[in-house]
């Protein structure tokens, strides 16, 4: 059986808890409280120097961190169903997708910075809103313009199945809601989260129905 | 001919570099100067609405965007020499490291979030290298710990040959120099750099030997 170190809140847990899903695959379910520095114990470090969420242990003790490095594990693994397009310049387009949140707005908005912007920059909370919500706006308009506009992008983010770039934009969009951003500038981005929010997989991946959700 | 739109000093664009020299890809260098905003032109917009270098645009005009997304594209078209070790659990090791770089350290310490910092939040040059710095620790210190203590490691981050982690640690390692970050703290990091600073692959990719160096 797998395991799954994680946390209900952290959108790189959400995004994989929803590819485990889509995969079919079965997995433990290990709850660590962020704001309580769990992650910072010597035995979780030792499974992850970083001392980051989520990690994937494997049967073999085996312990897999960095969610999109997991998840192309899994791709590899368990090829059905596939979270990657056949074609090479389709994953390509997945992948940037992707990127775009897992580089571009995540790690901004991410717990650790926040309280580093506390800290070191006396900001408030208005500032870490308009903070939040500024990543997220710098990115979701490119994102929005590449998904309203490509023949490629269908019910999902590429074509009629859910892919890599949909476990990611789903995970965001929850983020998005804890900071109150306005998406409706972004139509095309809205309507995927909605379709994608009709599915098991992803129902069962979101943050509130997880065990450890307060 | 592939066409390259890059900036000498991008990180991002200097680990496409070192990926595209590695593959032994010839390509077009265009570059754009960042802070004189030349990517926010109708024409590069057109290619890549979010505005970011760097892209690859392939013969056909398909422009492809966010180095990584770029990096695994060339490794499926051009697999020799291979940028990913042959195993399951190789490659997620790969894109782990890769990822603890692209994911946490170098989206916190871009030139747009610098400048955000400075108009936001009065950060001045002290406060901003401090940012930098910390960033850079954060990840570099539990780098350093799976560097060191991974049998897989050799030469380079994975094995012999370079990978596409080594691509990632080459460029942010130059990023770090332009802010003074002092790495001595991390012995296996600094020997992989110098390491790979002897190979022509990437010697030629480093922000100095640019065409559009100051």
């Amino acid at each position: 059986m797998l395991t799954l170190h994680n946390y209900f809140r952290s959108s790189t847990s959400t995004r994989l808890r929803a590819a485990l899903n889509l995969k079919g695959l079965d997995y433990d379910y290990k709850a660590y409280a962020l704001l309580k520095r769990e992650t910072q114990t010597p035995e979780f470090l030792s499974k992850s120097p970083a001392g980051l969420v989520p990690v994937l242990e494997l049967e073999d003790g085996t312990a897999l961190s960095q969610s999109l490095a997991i998840i192309e594990y899994l791709e590899e693994e368990h090829p059905e169903p596939p979270l990657l397009p056949a074609d090479a310049k389709g994953r390509a387009r997945v992948r940037a997708l992707s990127y775009m949140i897992a580089c571009e707005v995540h790690p901004l908005n991410n717990l650790r910075v926040l309280q580093y912007l506390t800290s070191e920059f006396d900001a408030d909370d208005q500032g870490k809103t308009a903070w939040f919500n500024h990543w997220v706006h710098a990115t979701f308009a490119p994102l929005e313009t590449l998904l309203a506009e490509s023949p490629d992008t269908g019910t999902y983010c590429h074509g009629e199945t859910p892919v890599l770039a949909d476990c990611c934009l789903y995970a965001q969009m929850w983020n998005n809601k804890r900071f109150k951003v306005n998406t409706s500038a972004y139509p095309t981005i809205e309507r995927i989260f909605t379709a994608l929010d009709t599915l098991d997989a992803f129902r069962k991946a979101a943050p509130p129905t997880q065990p450890d959700a307060a």
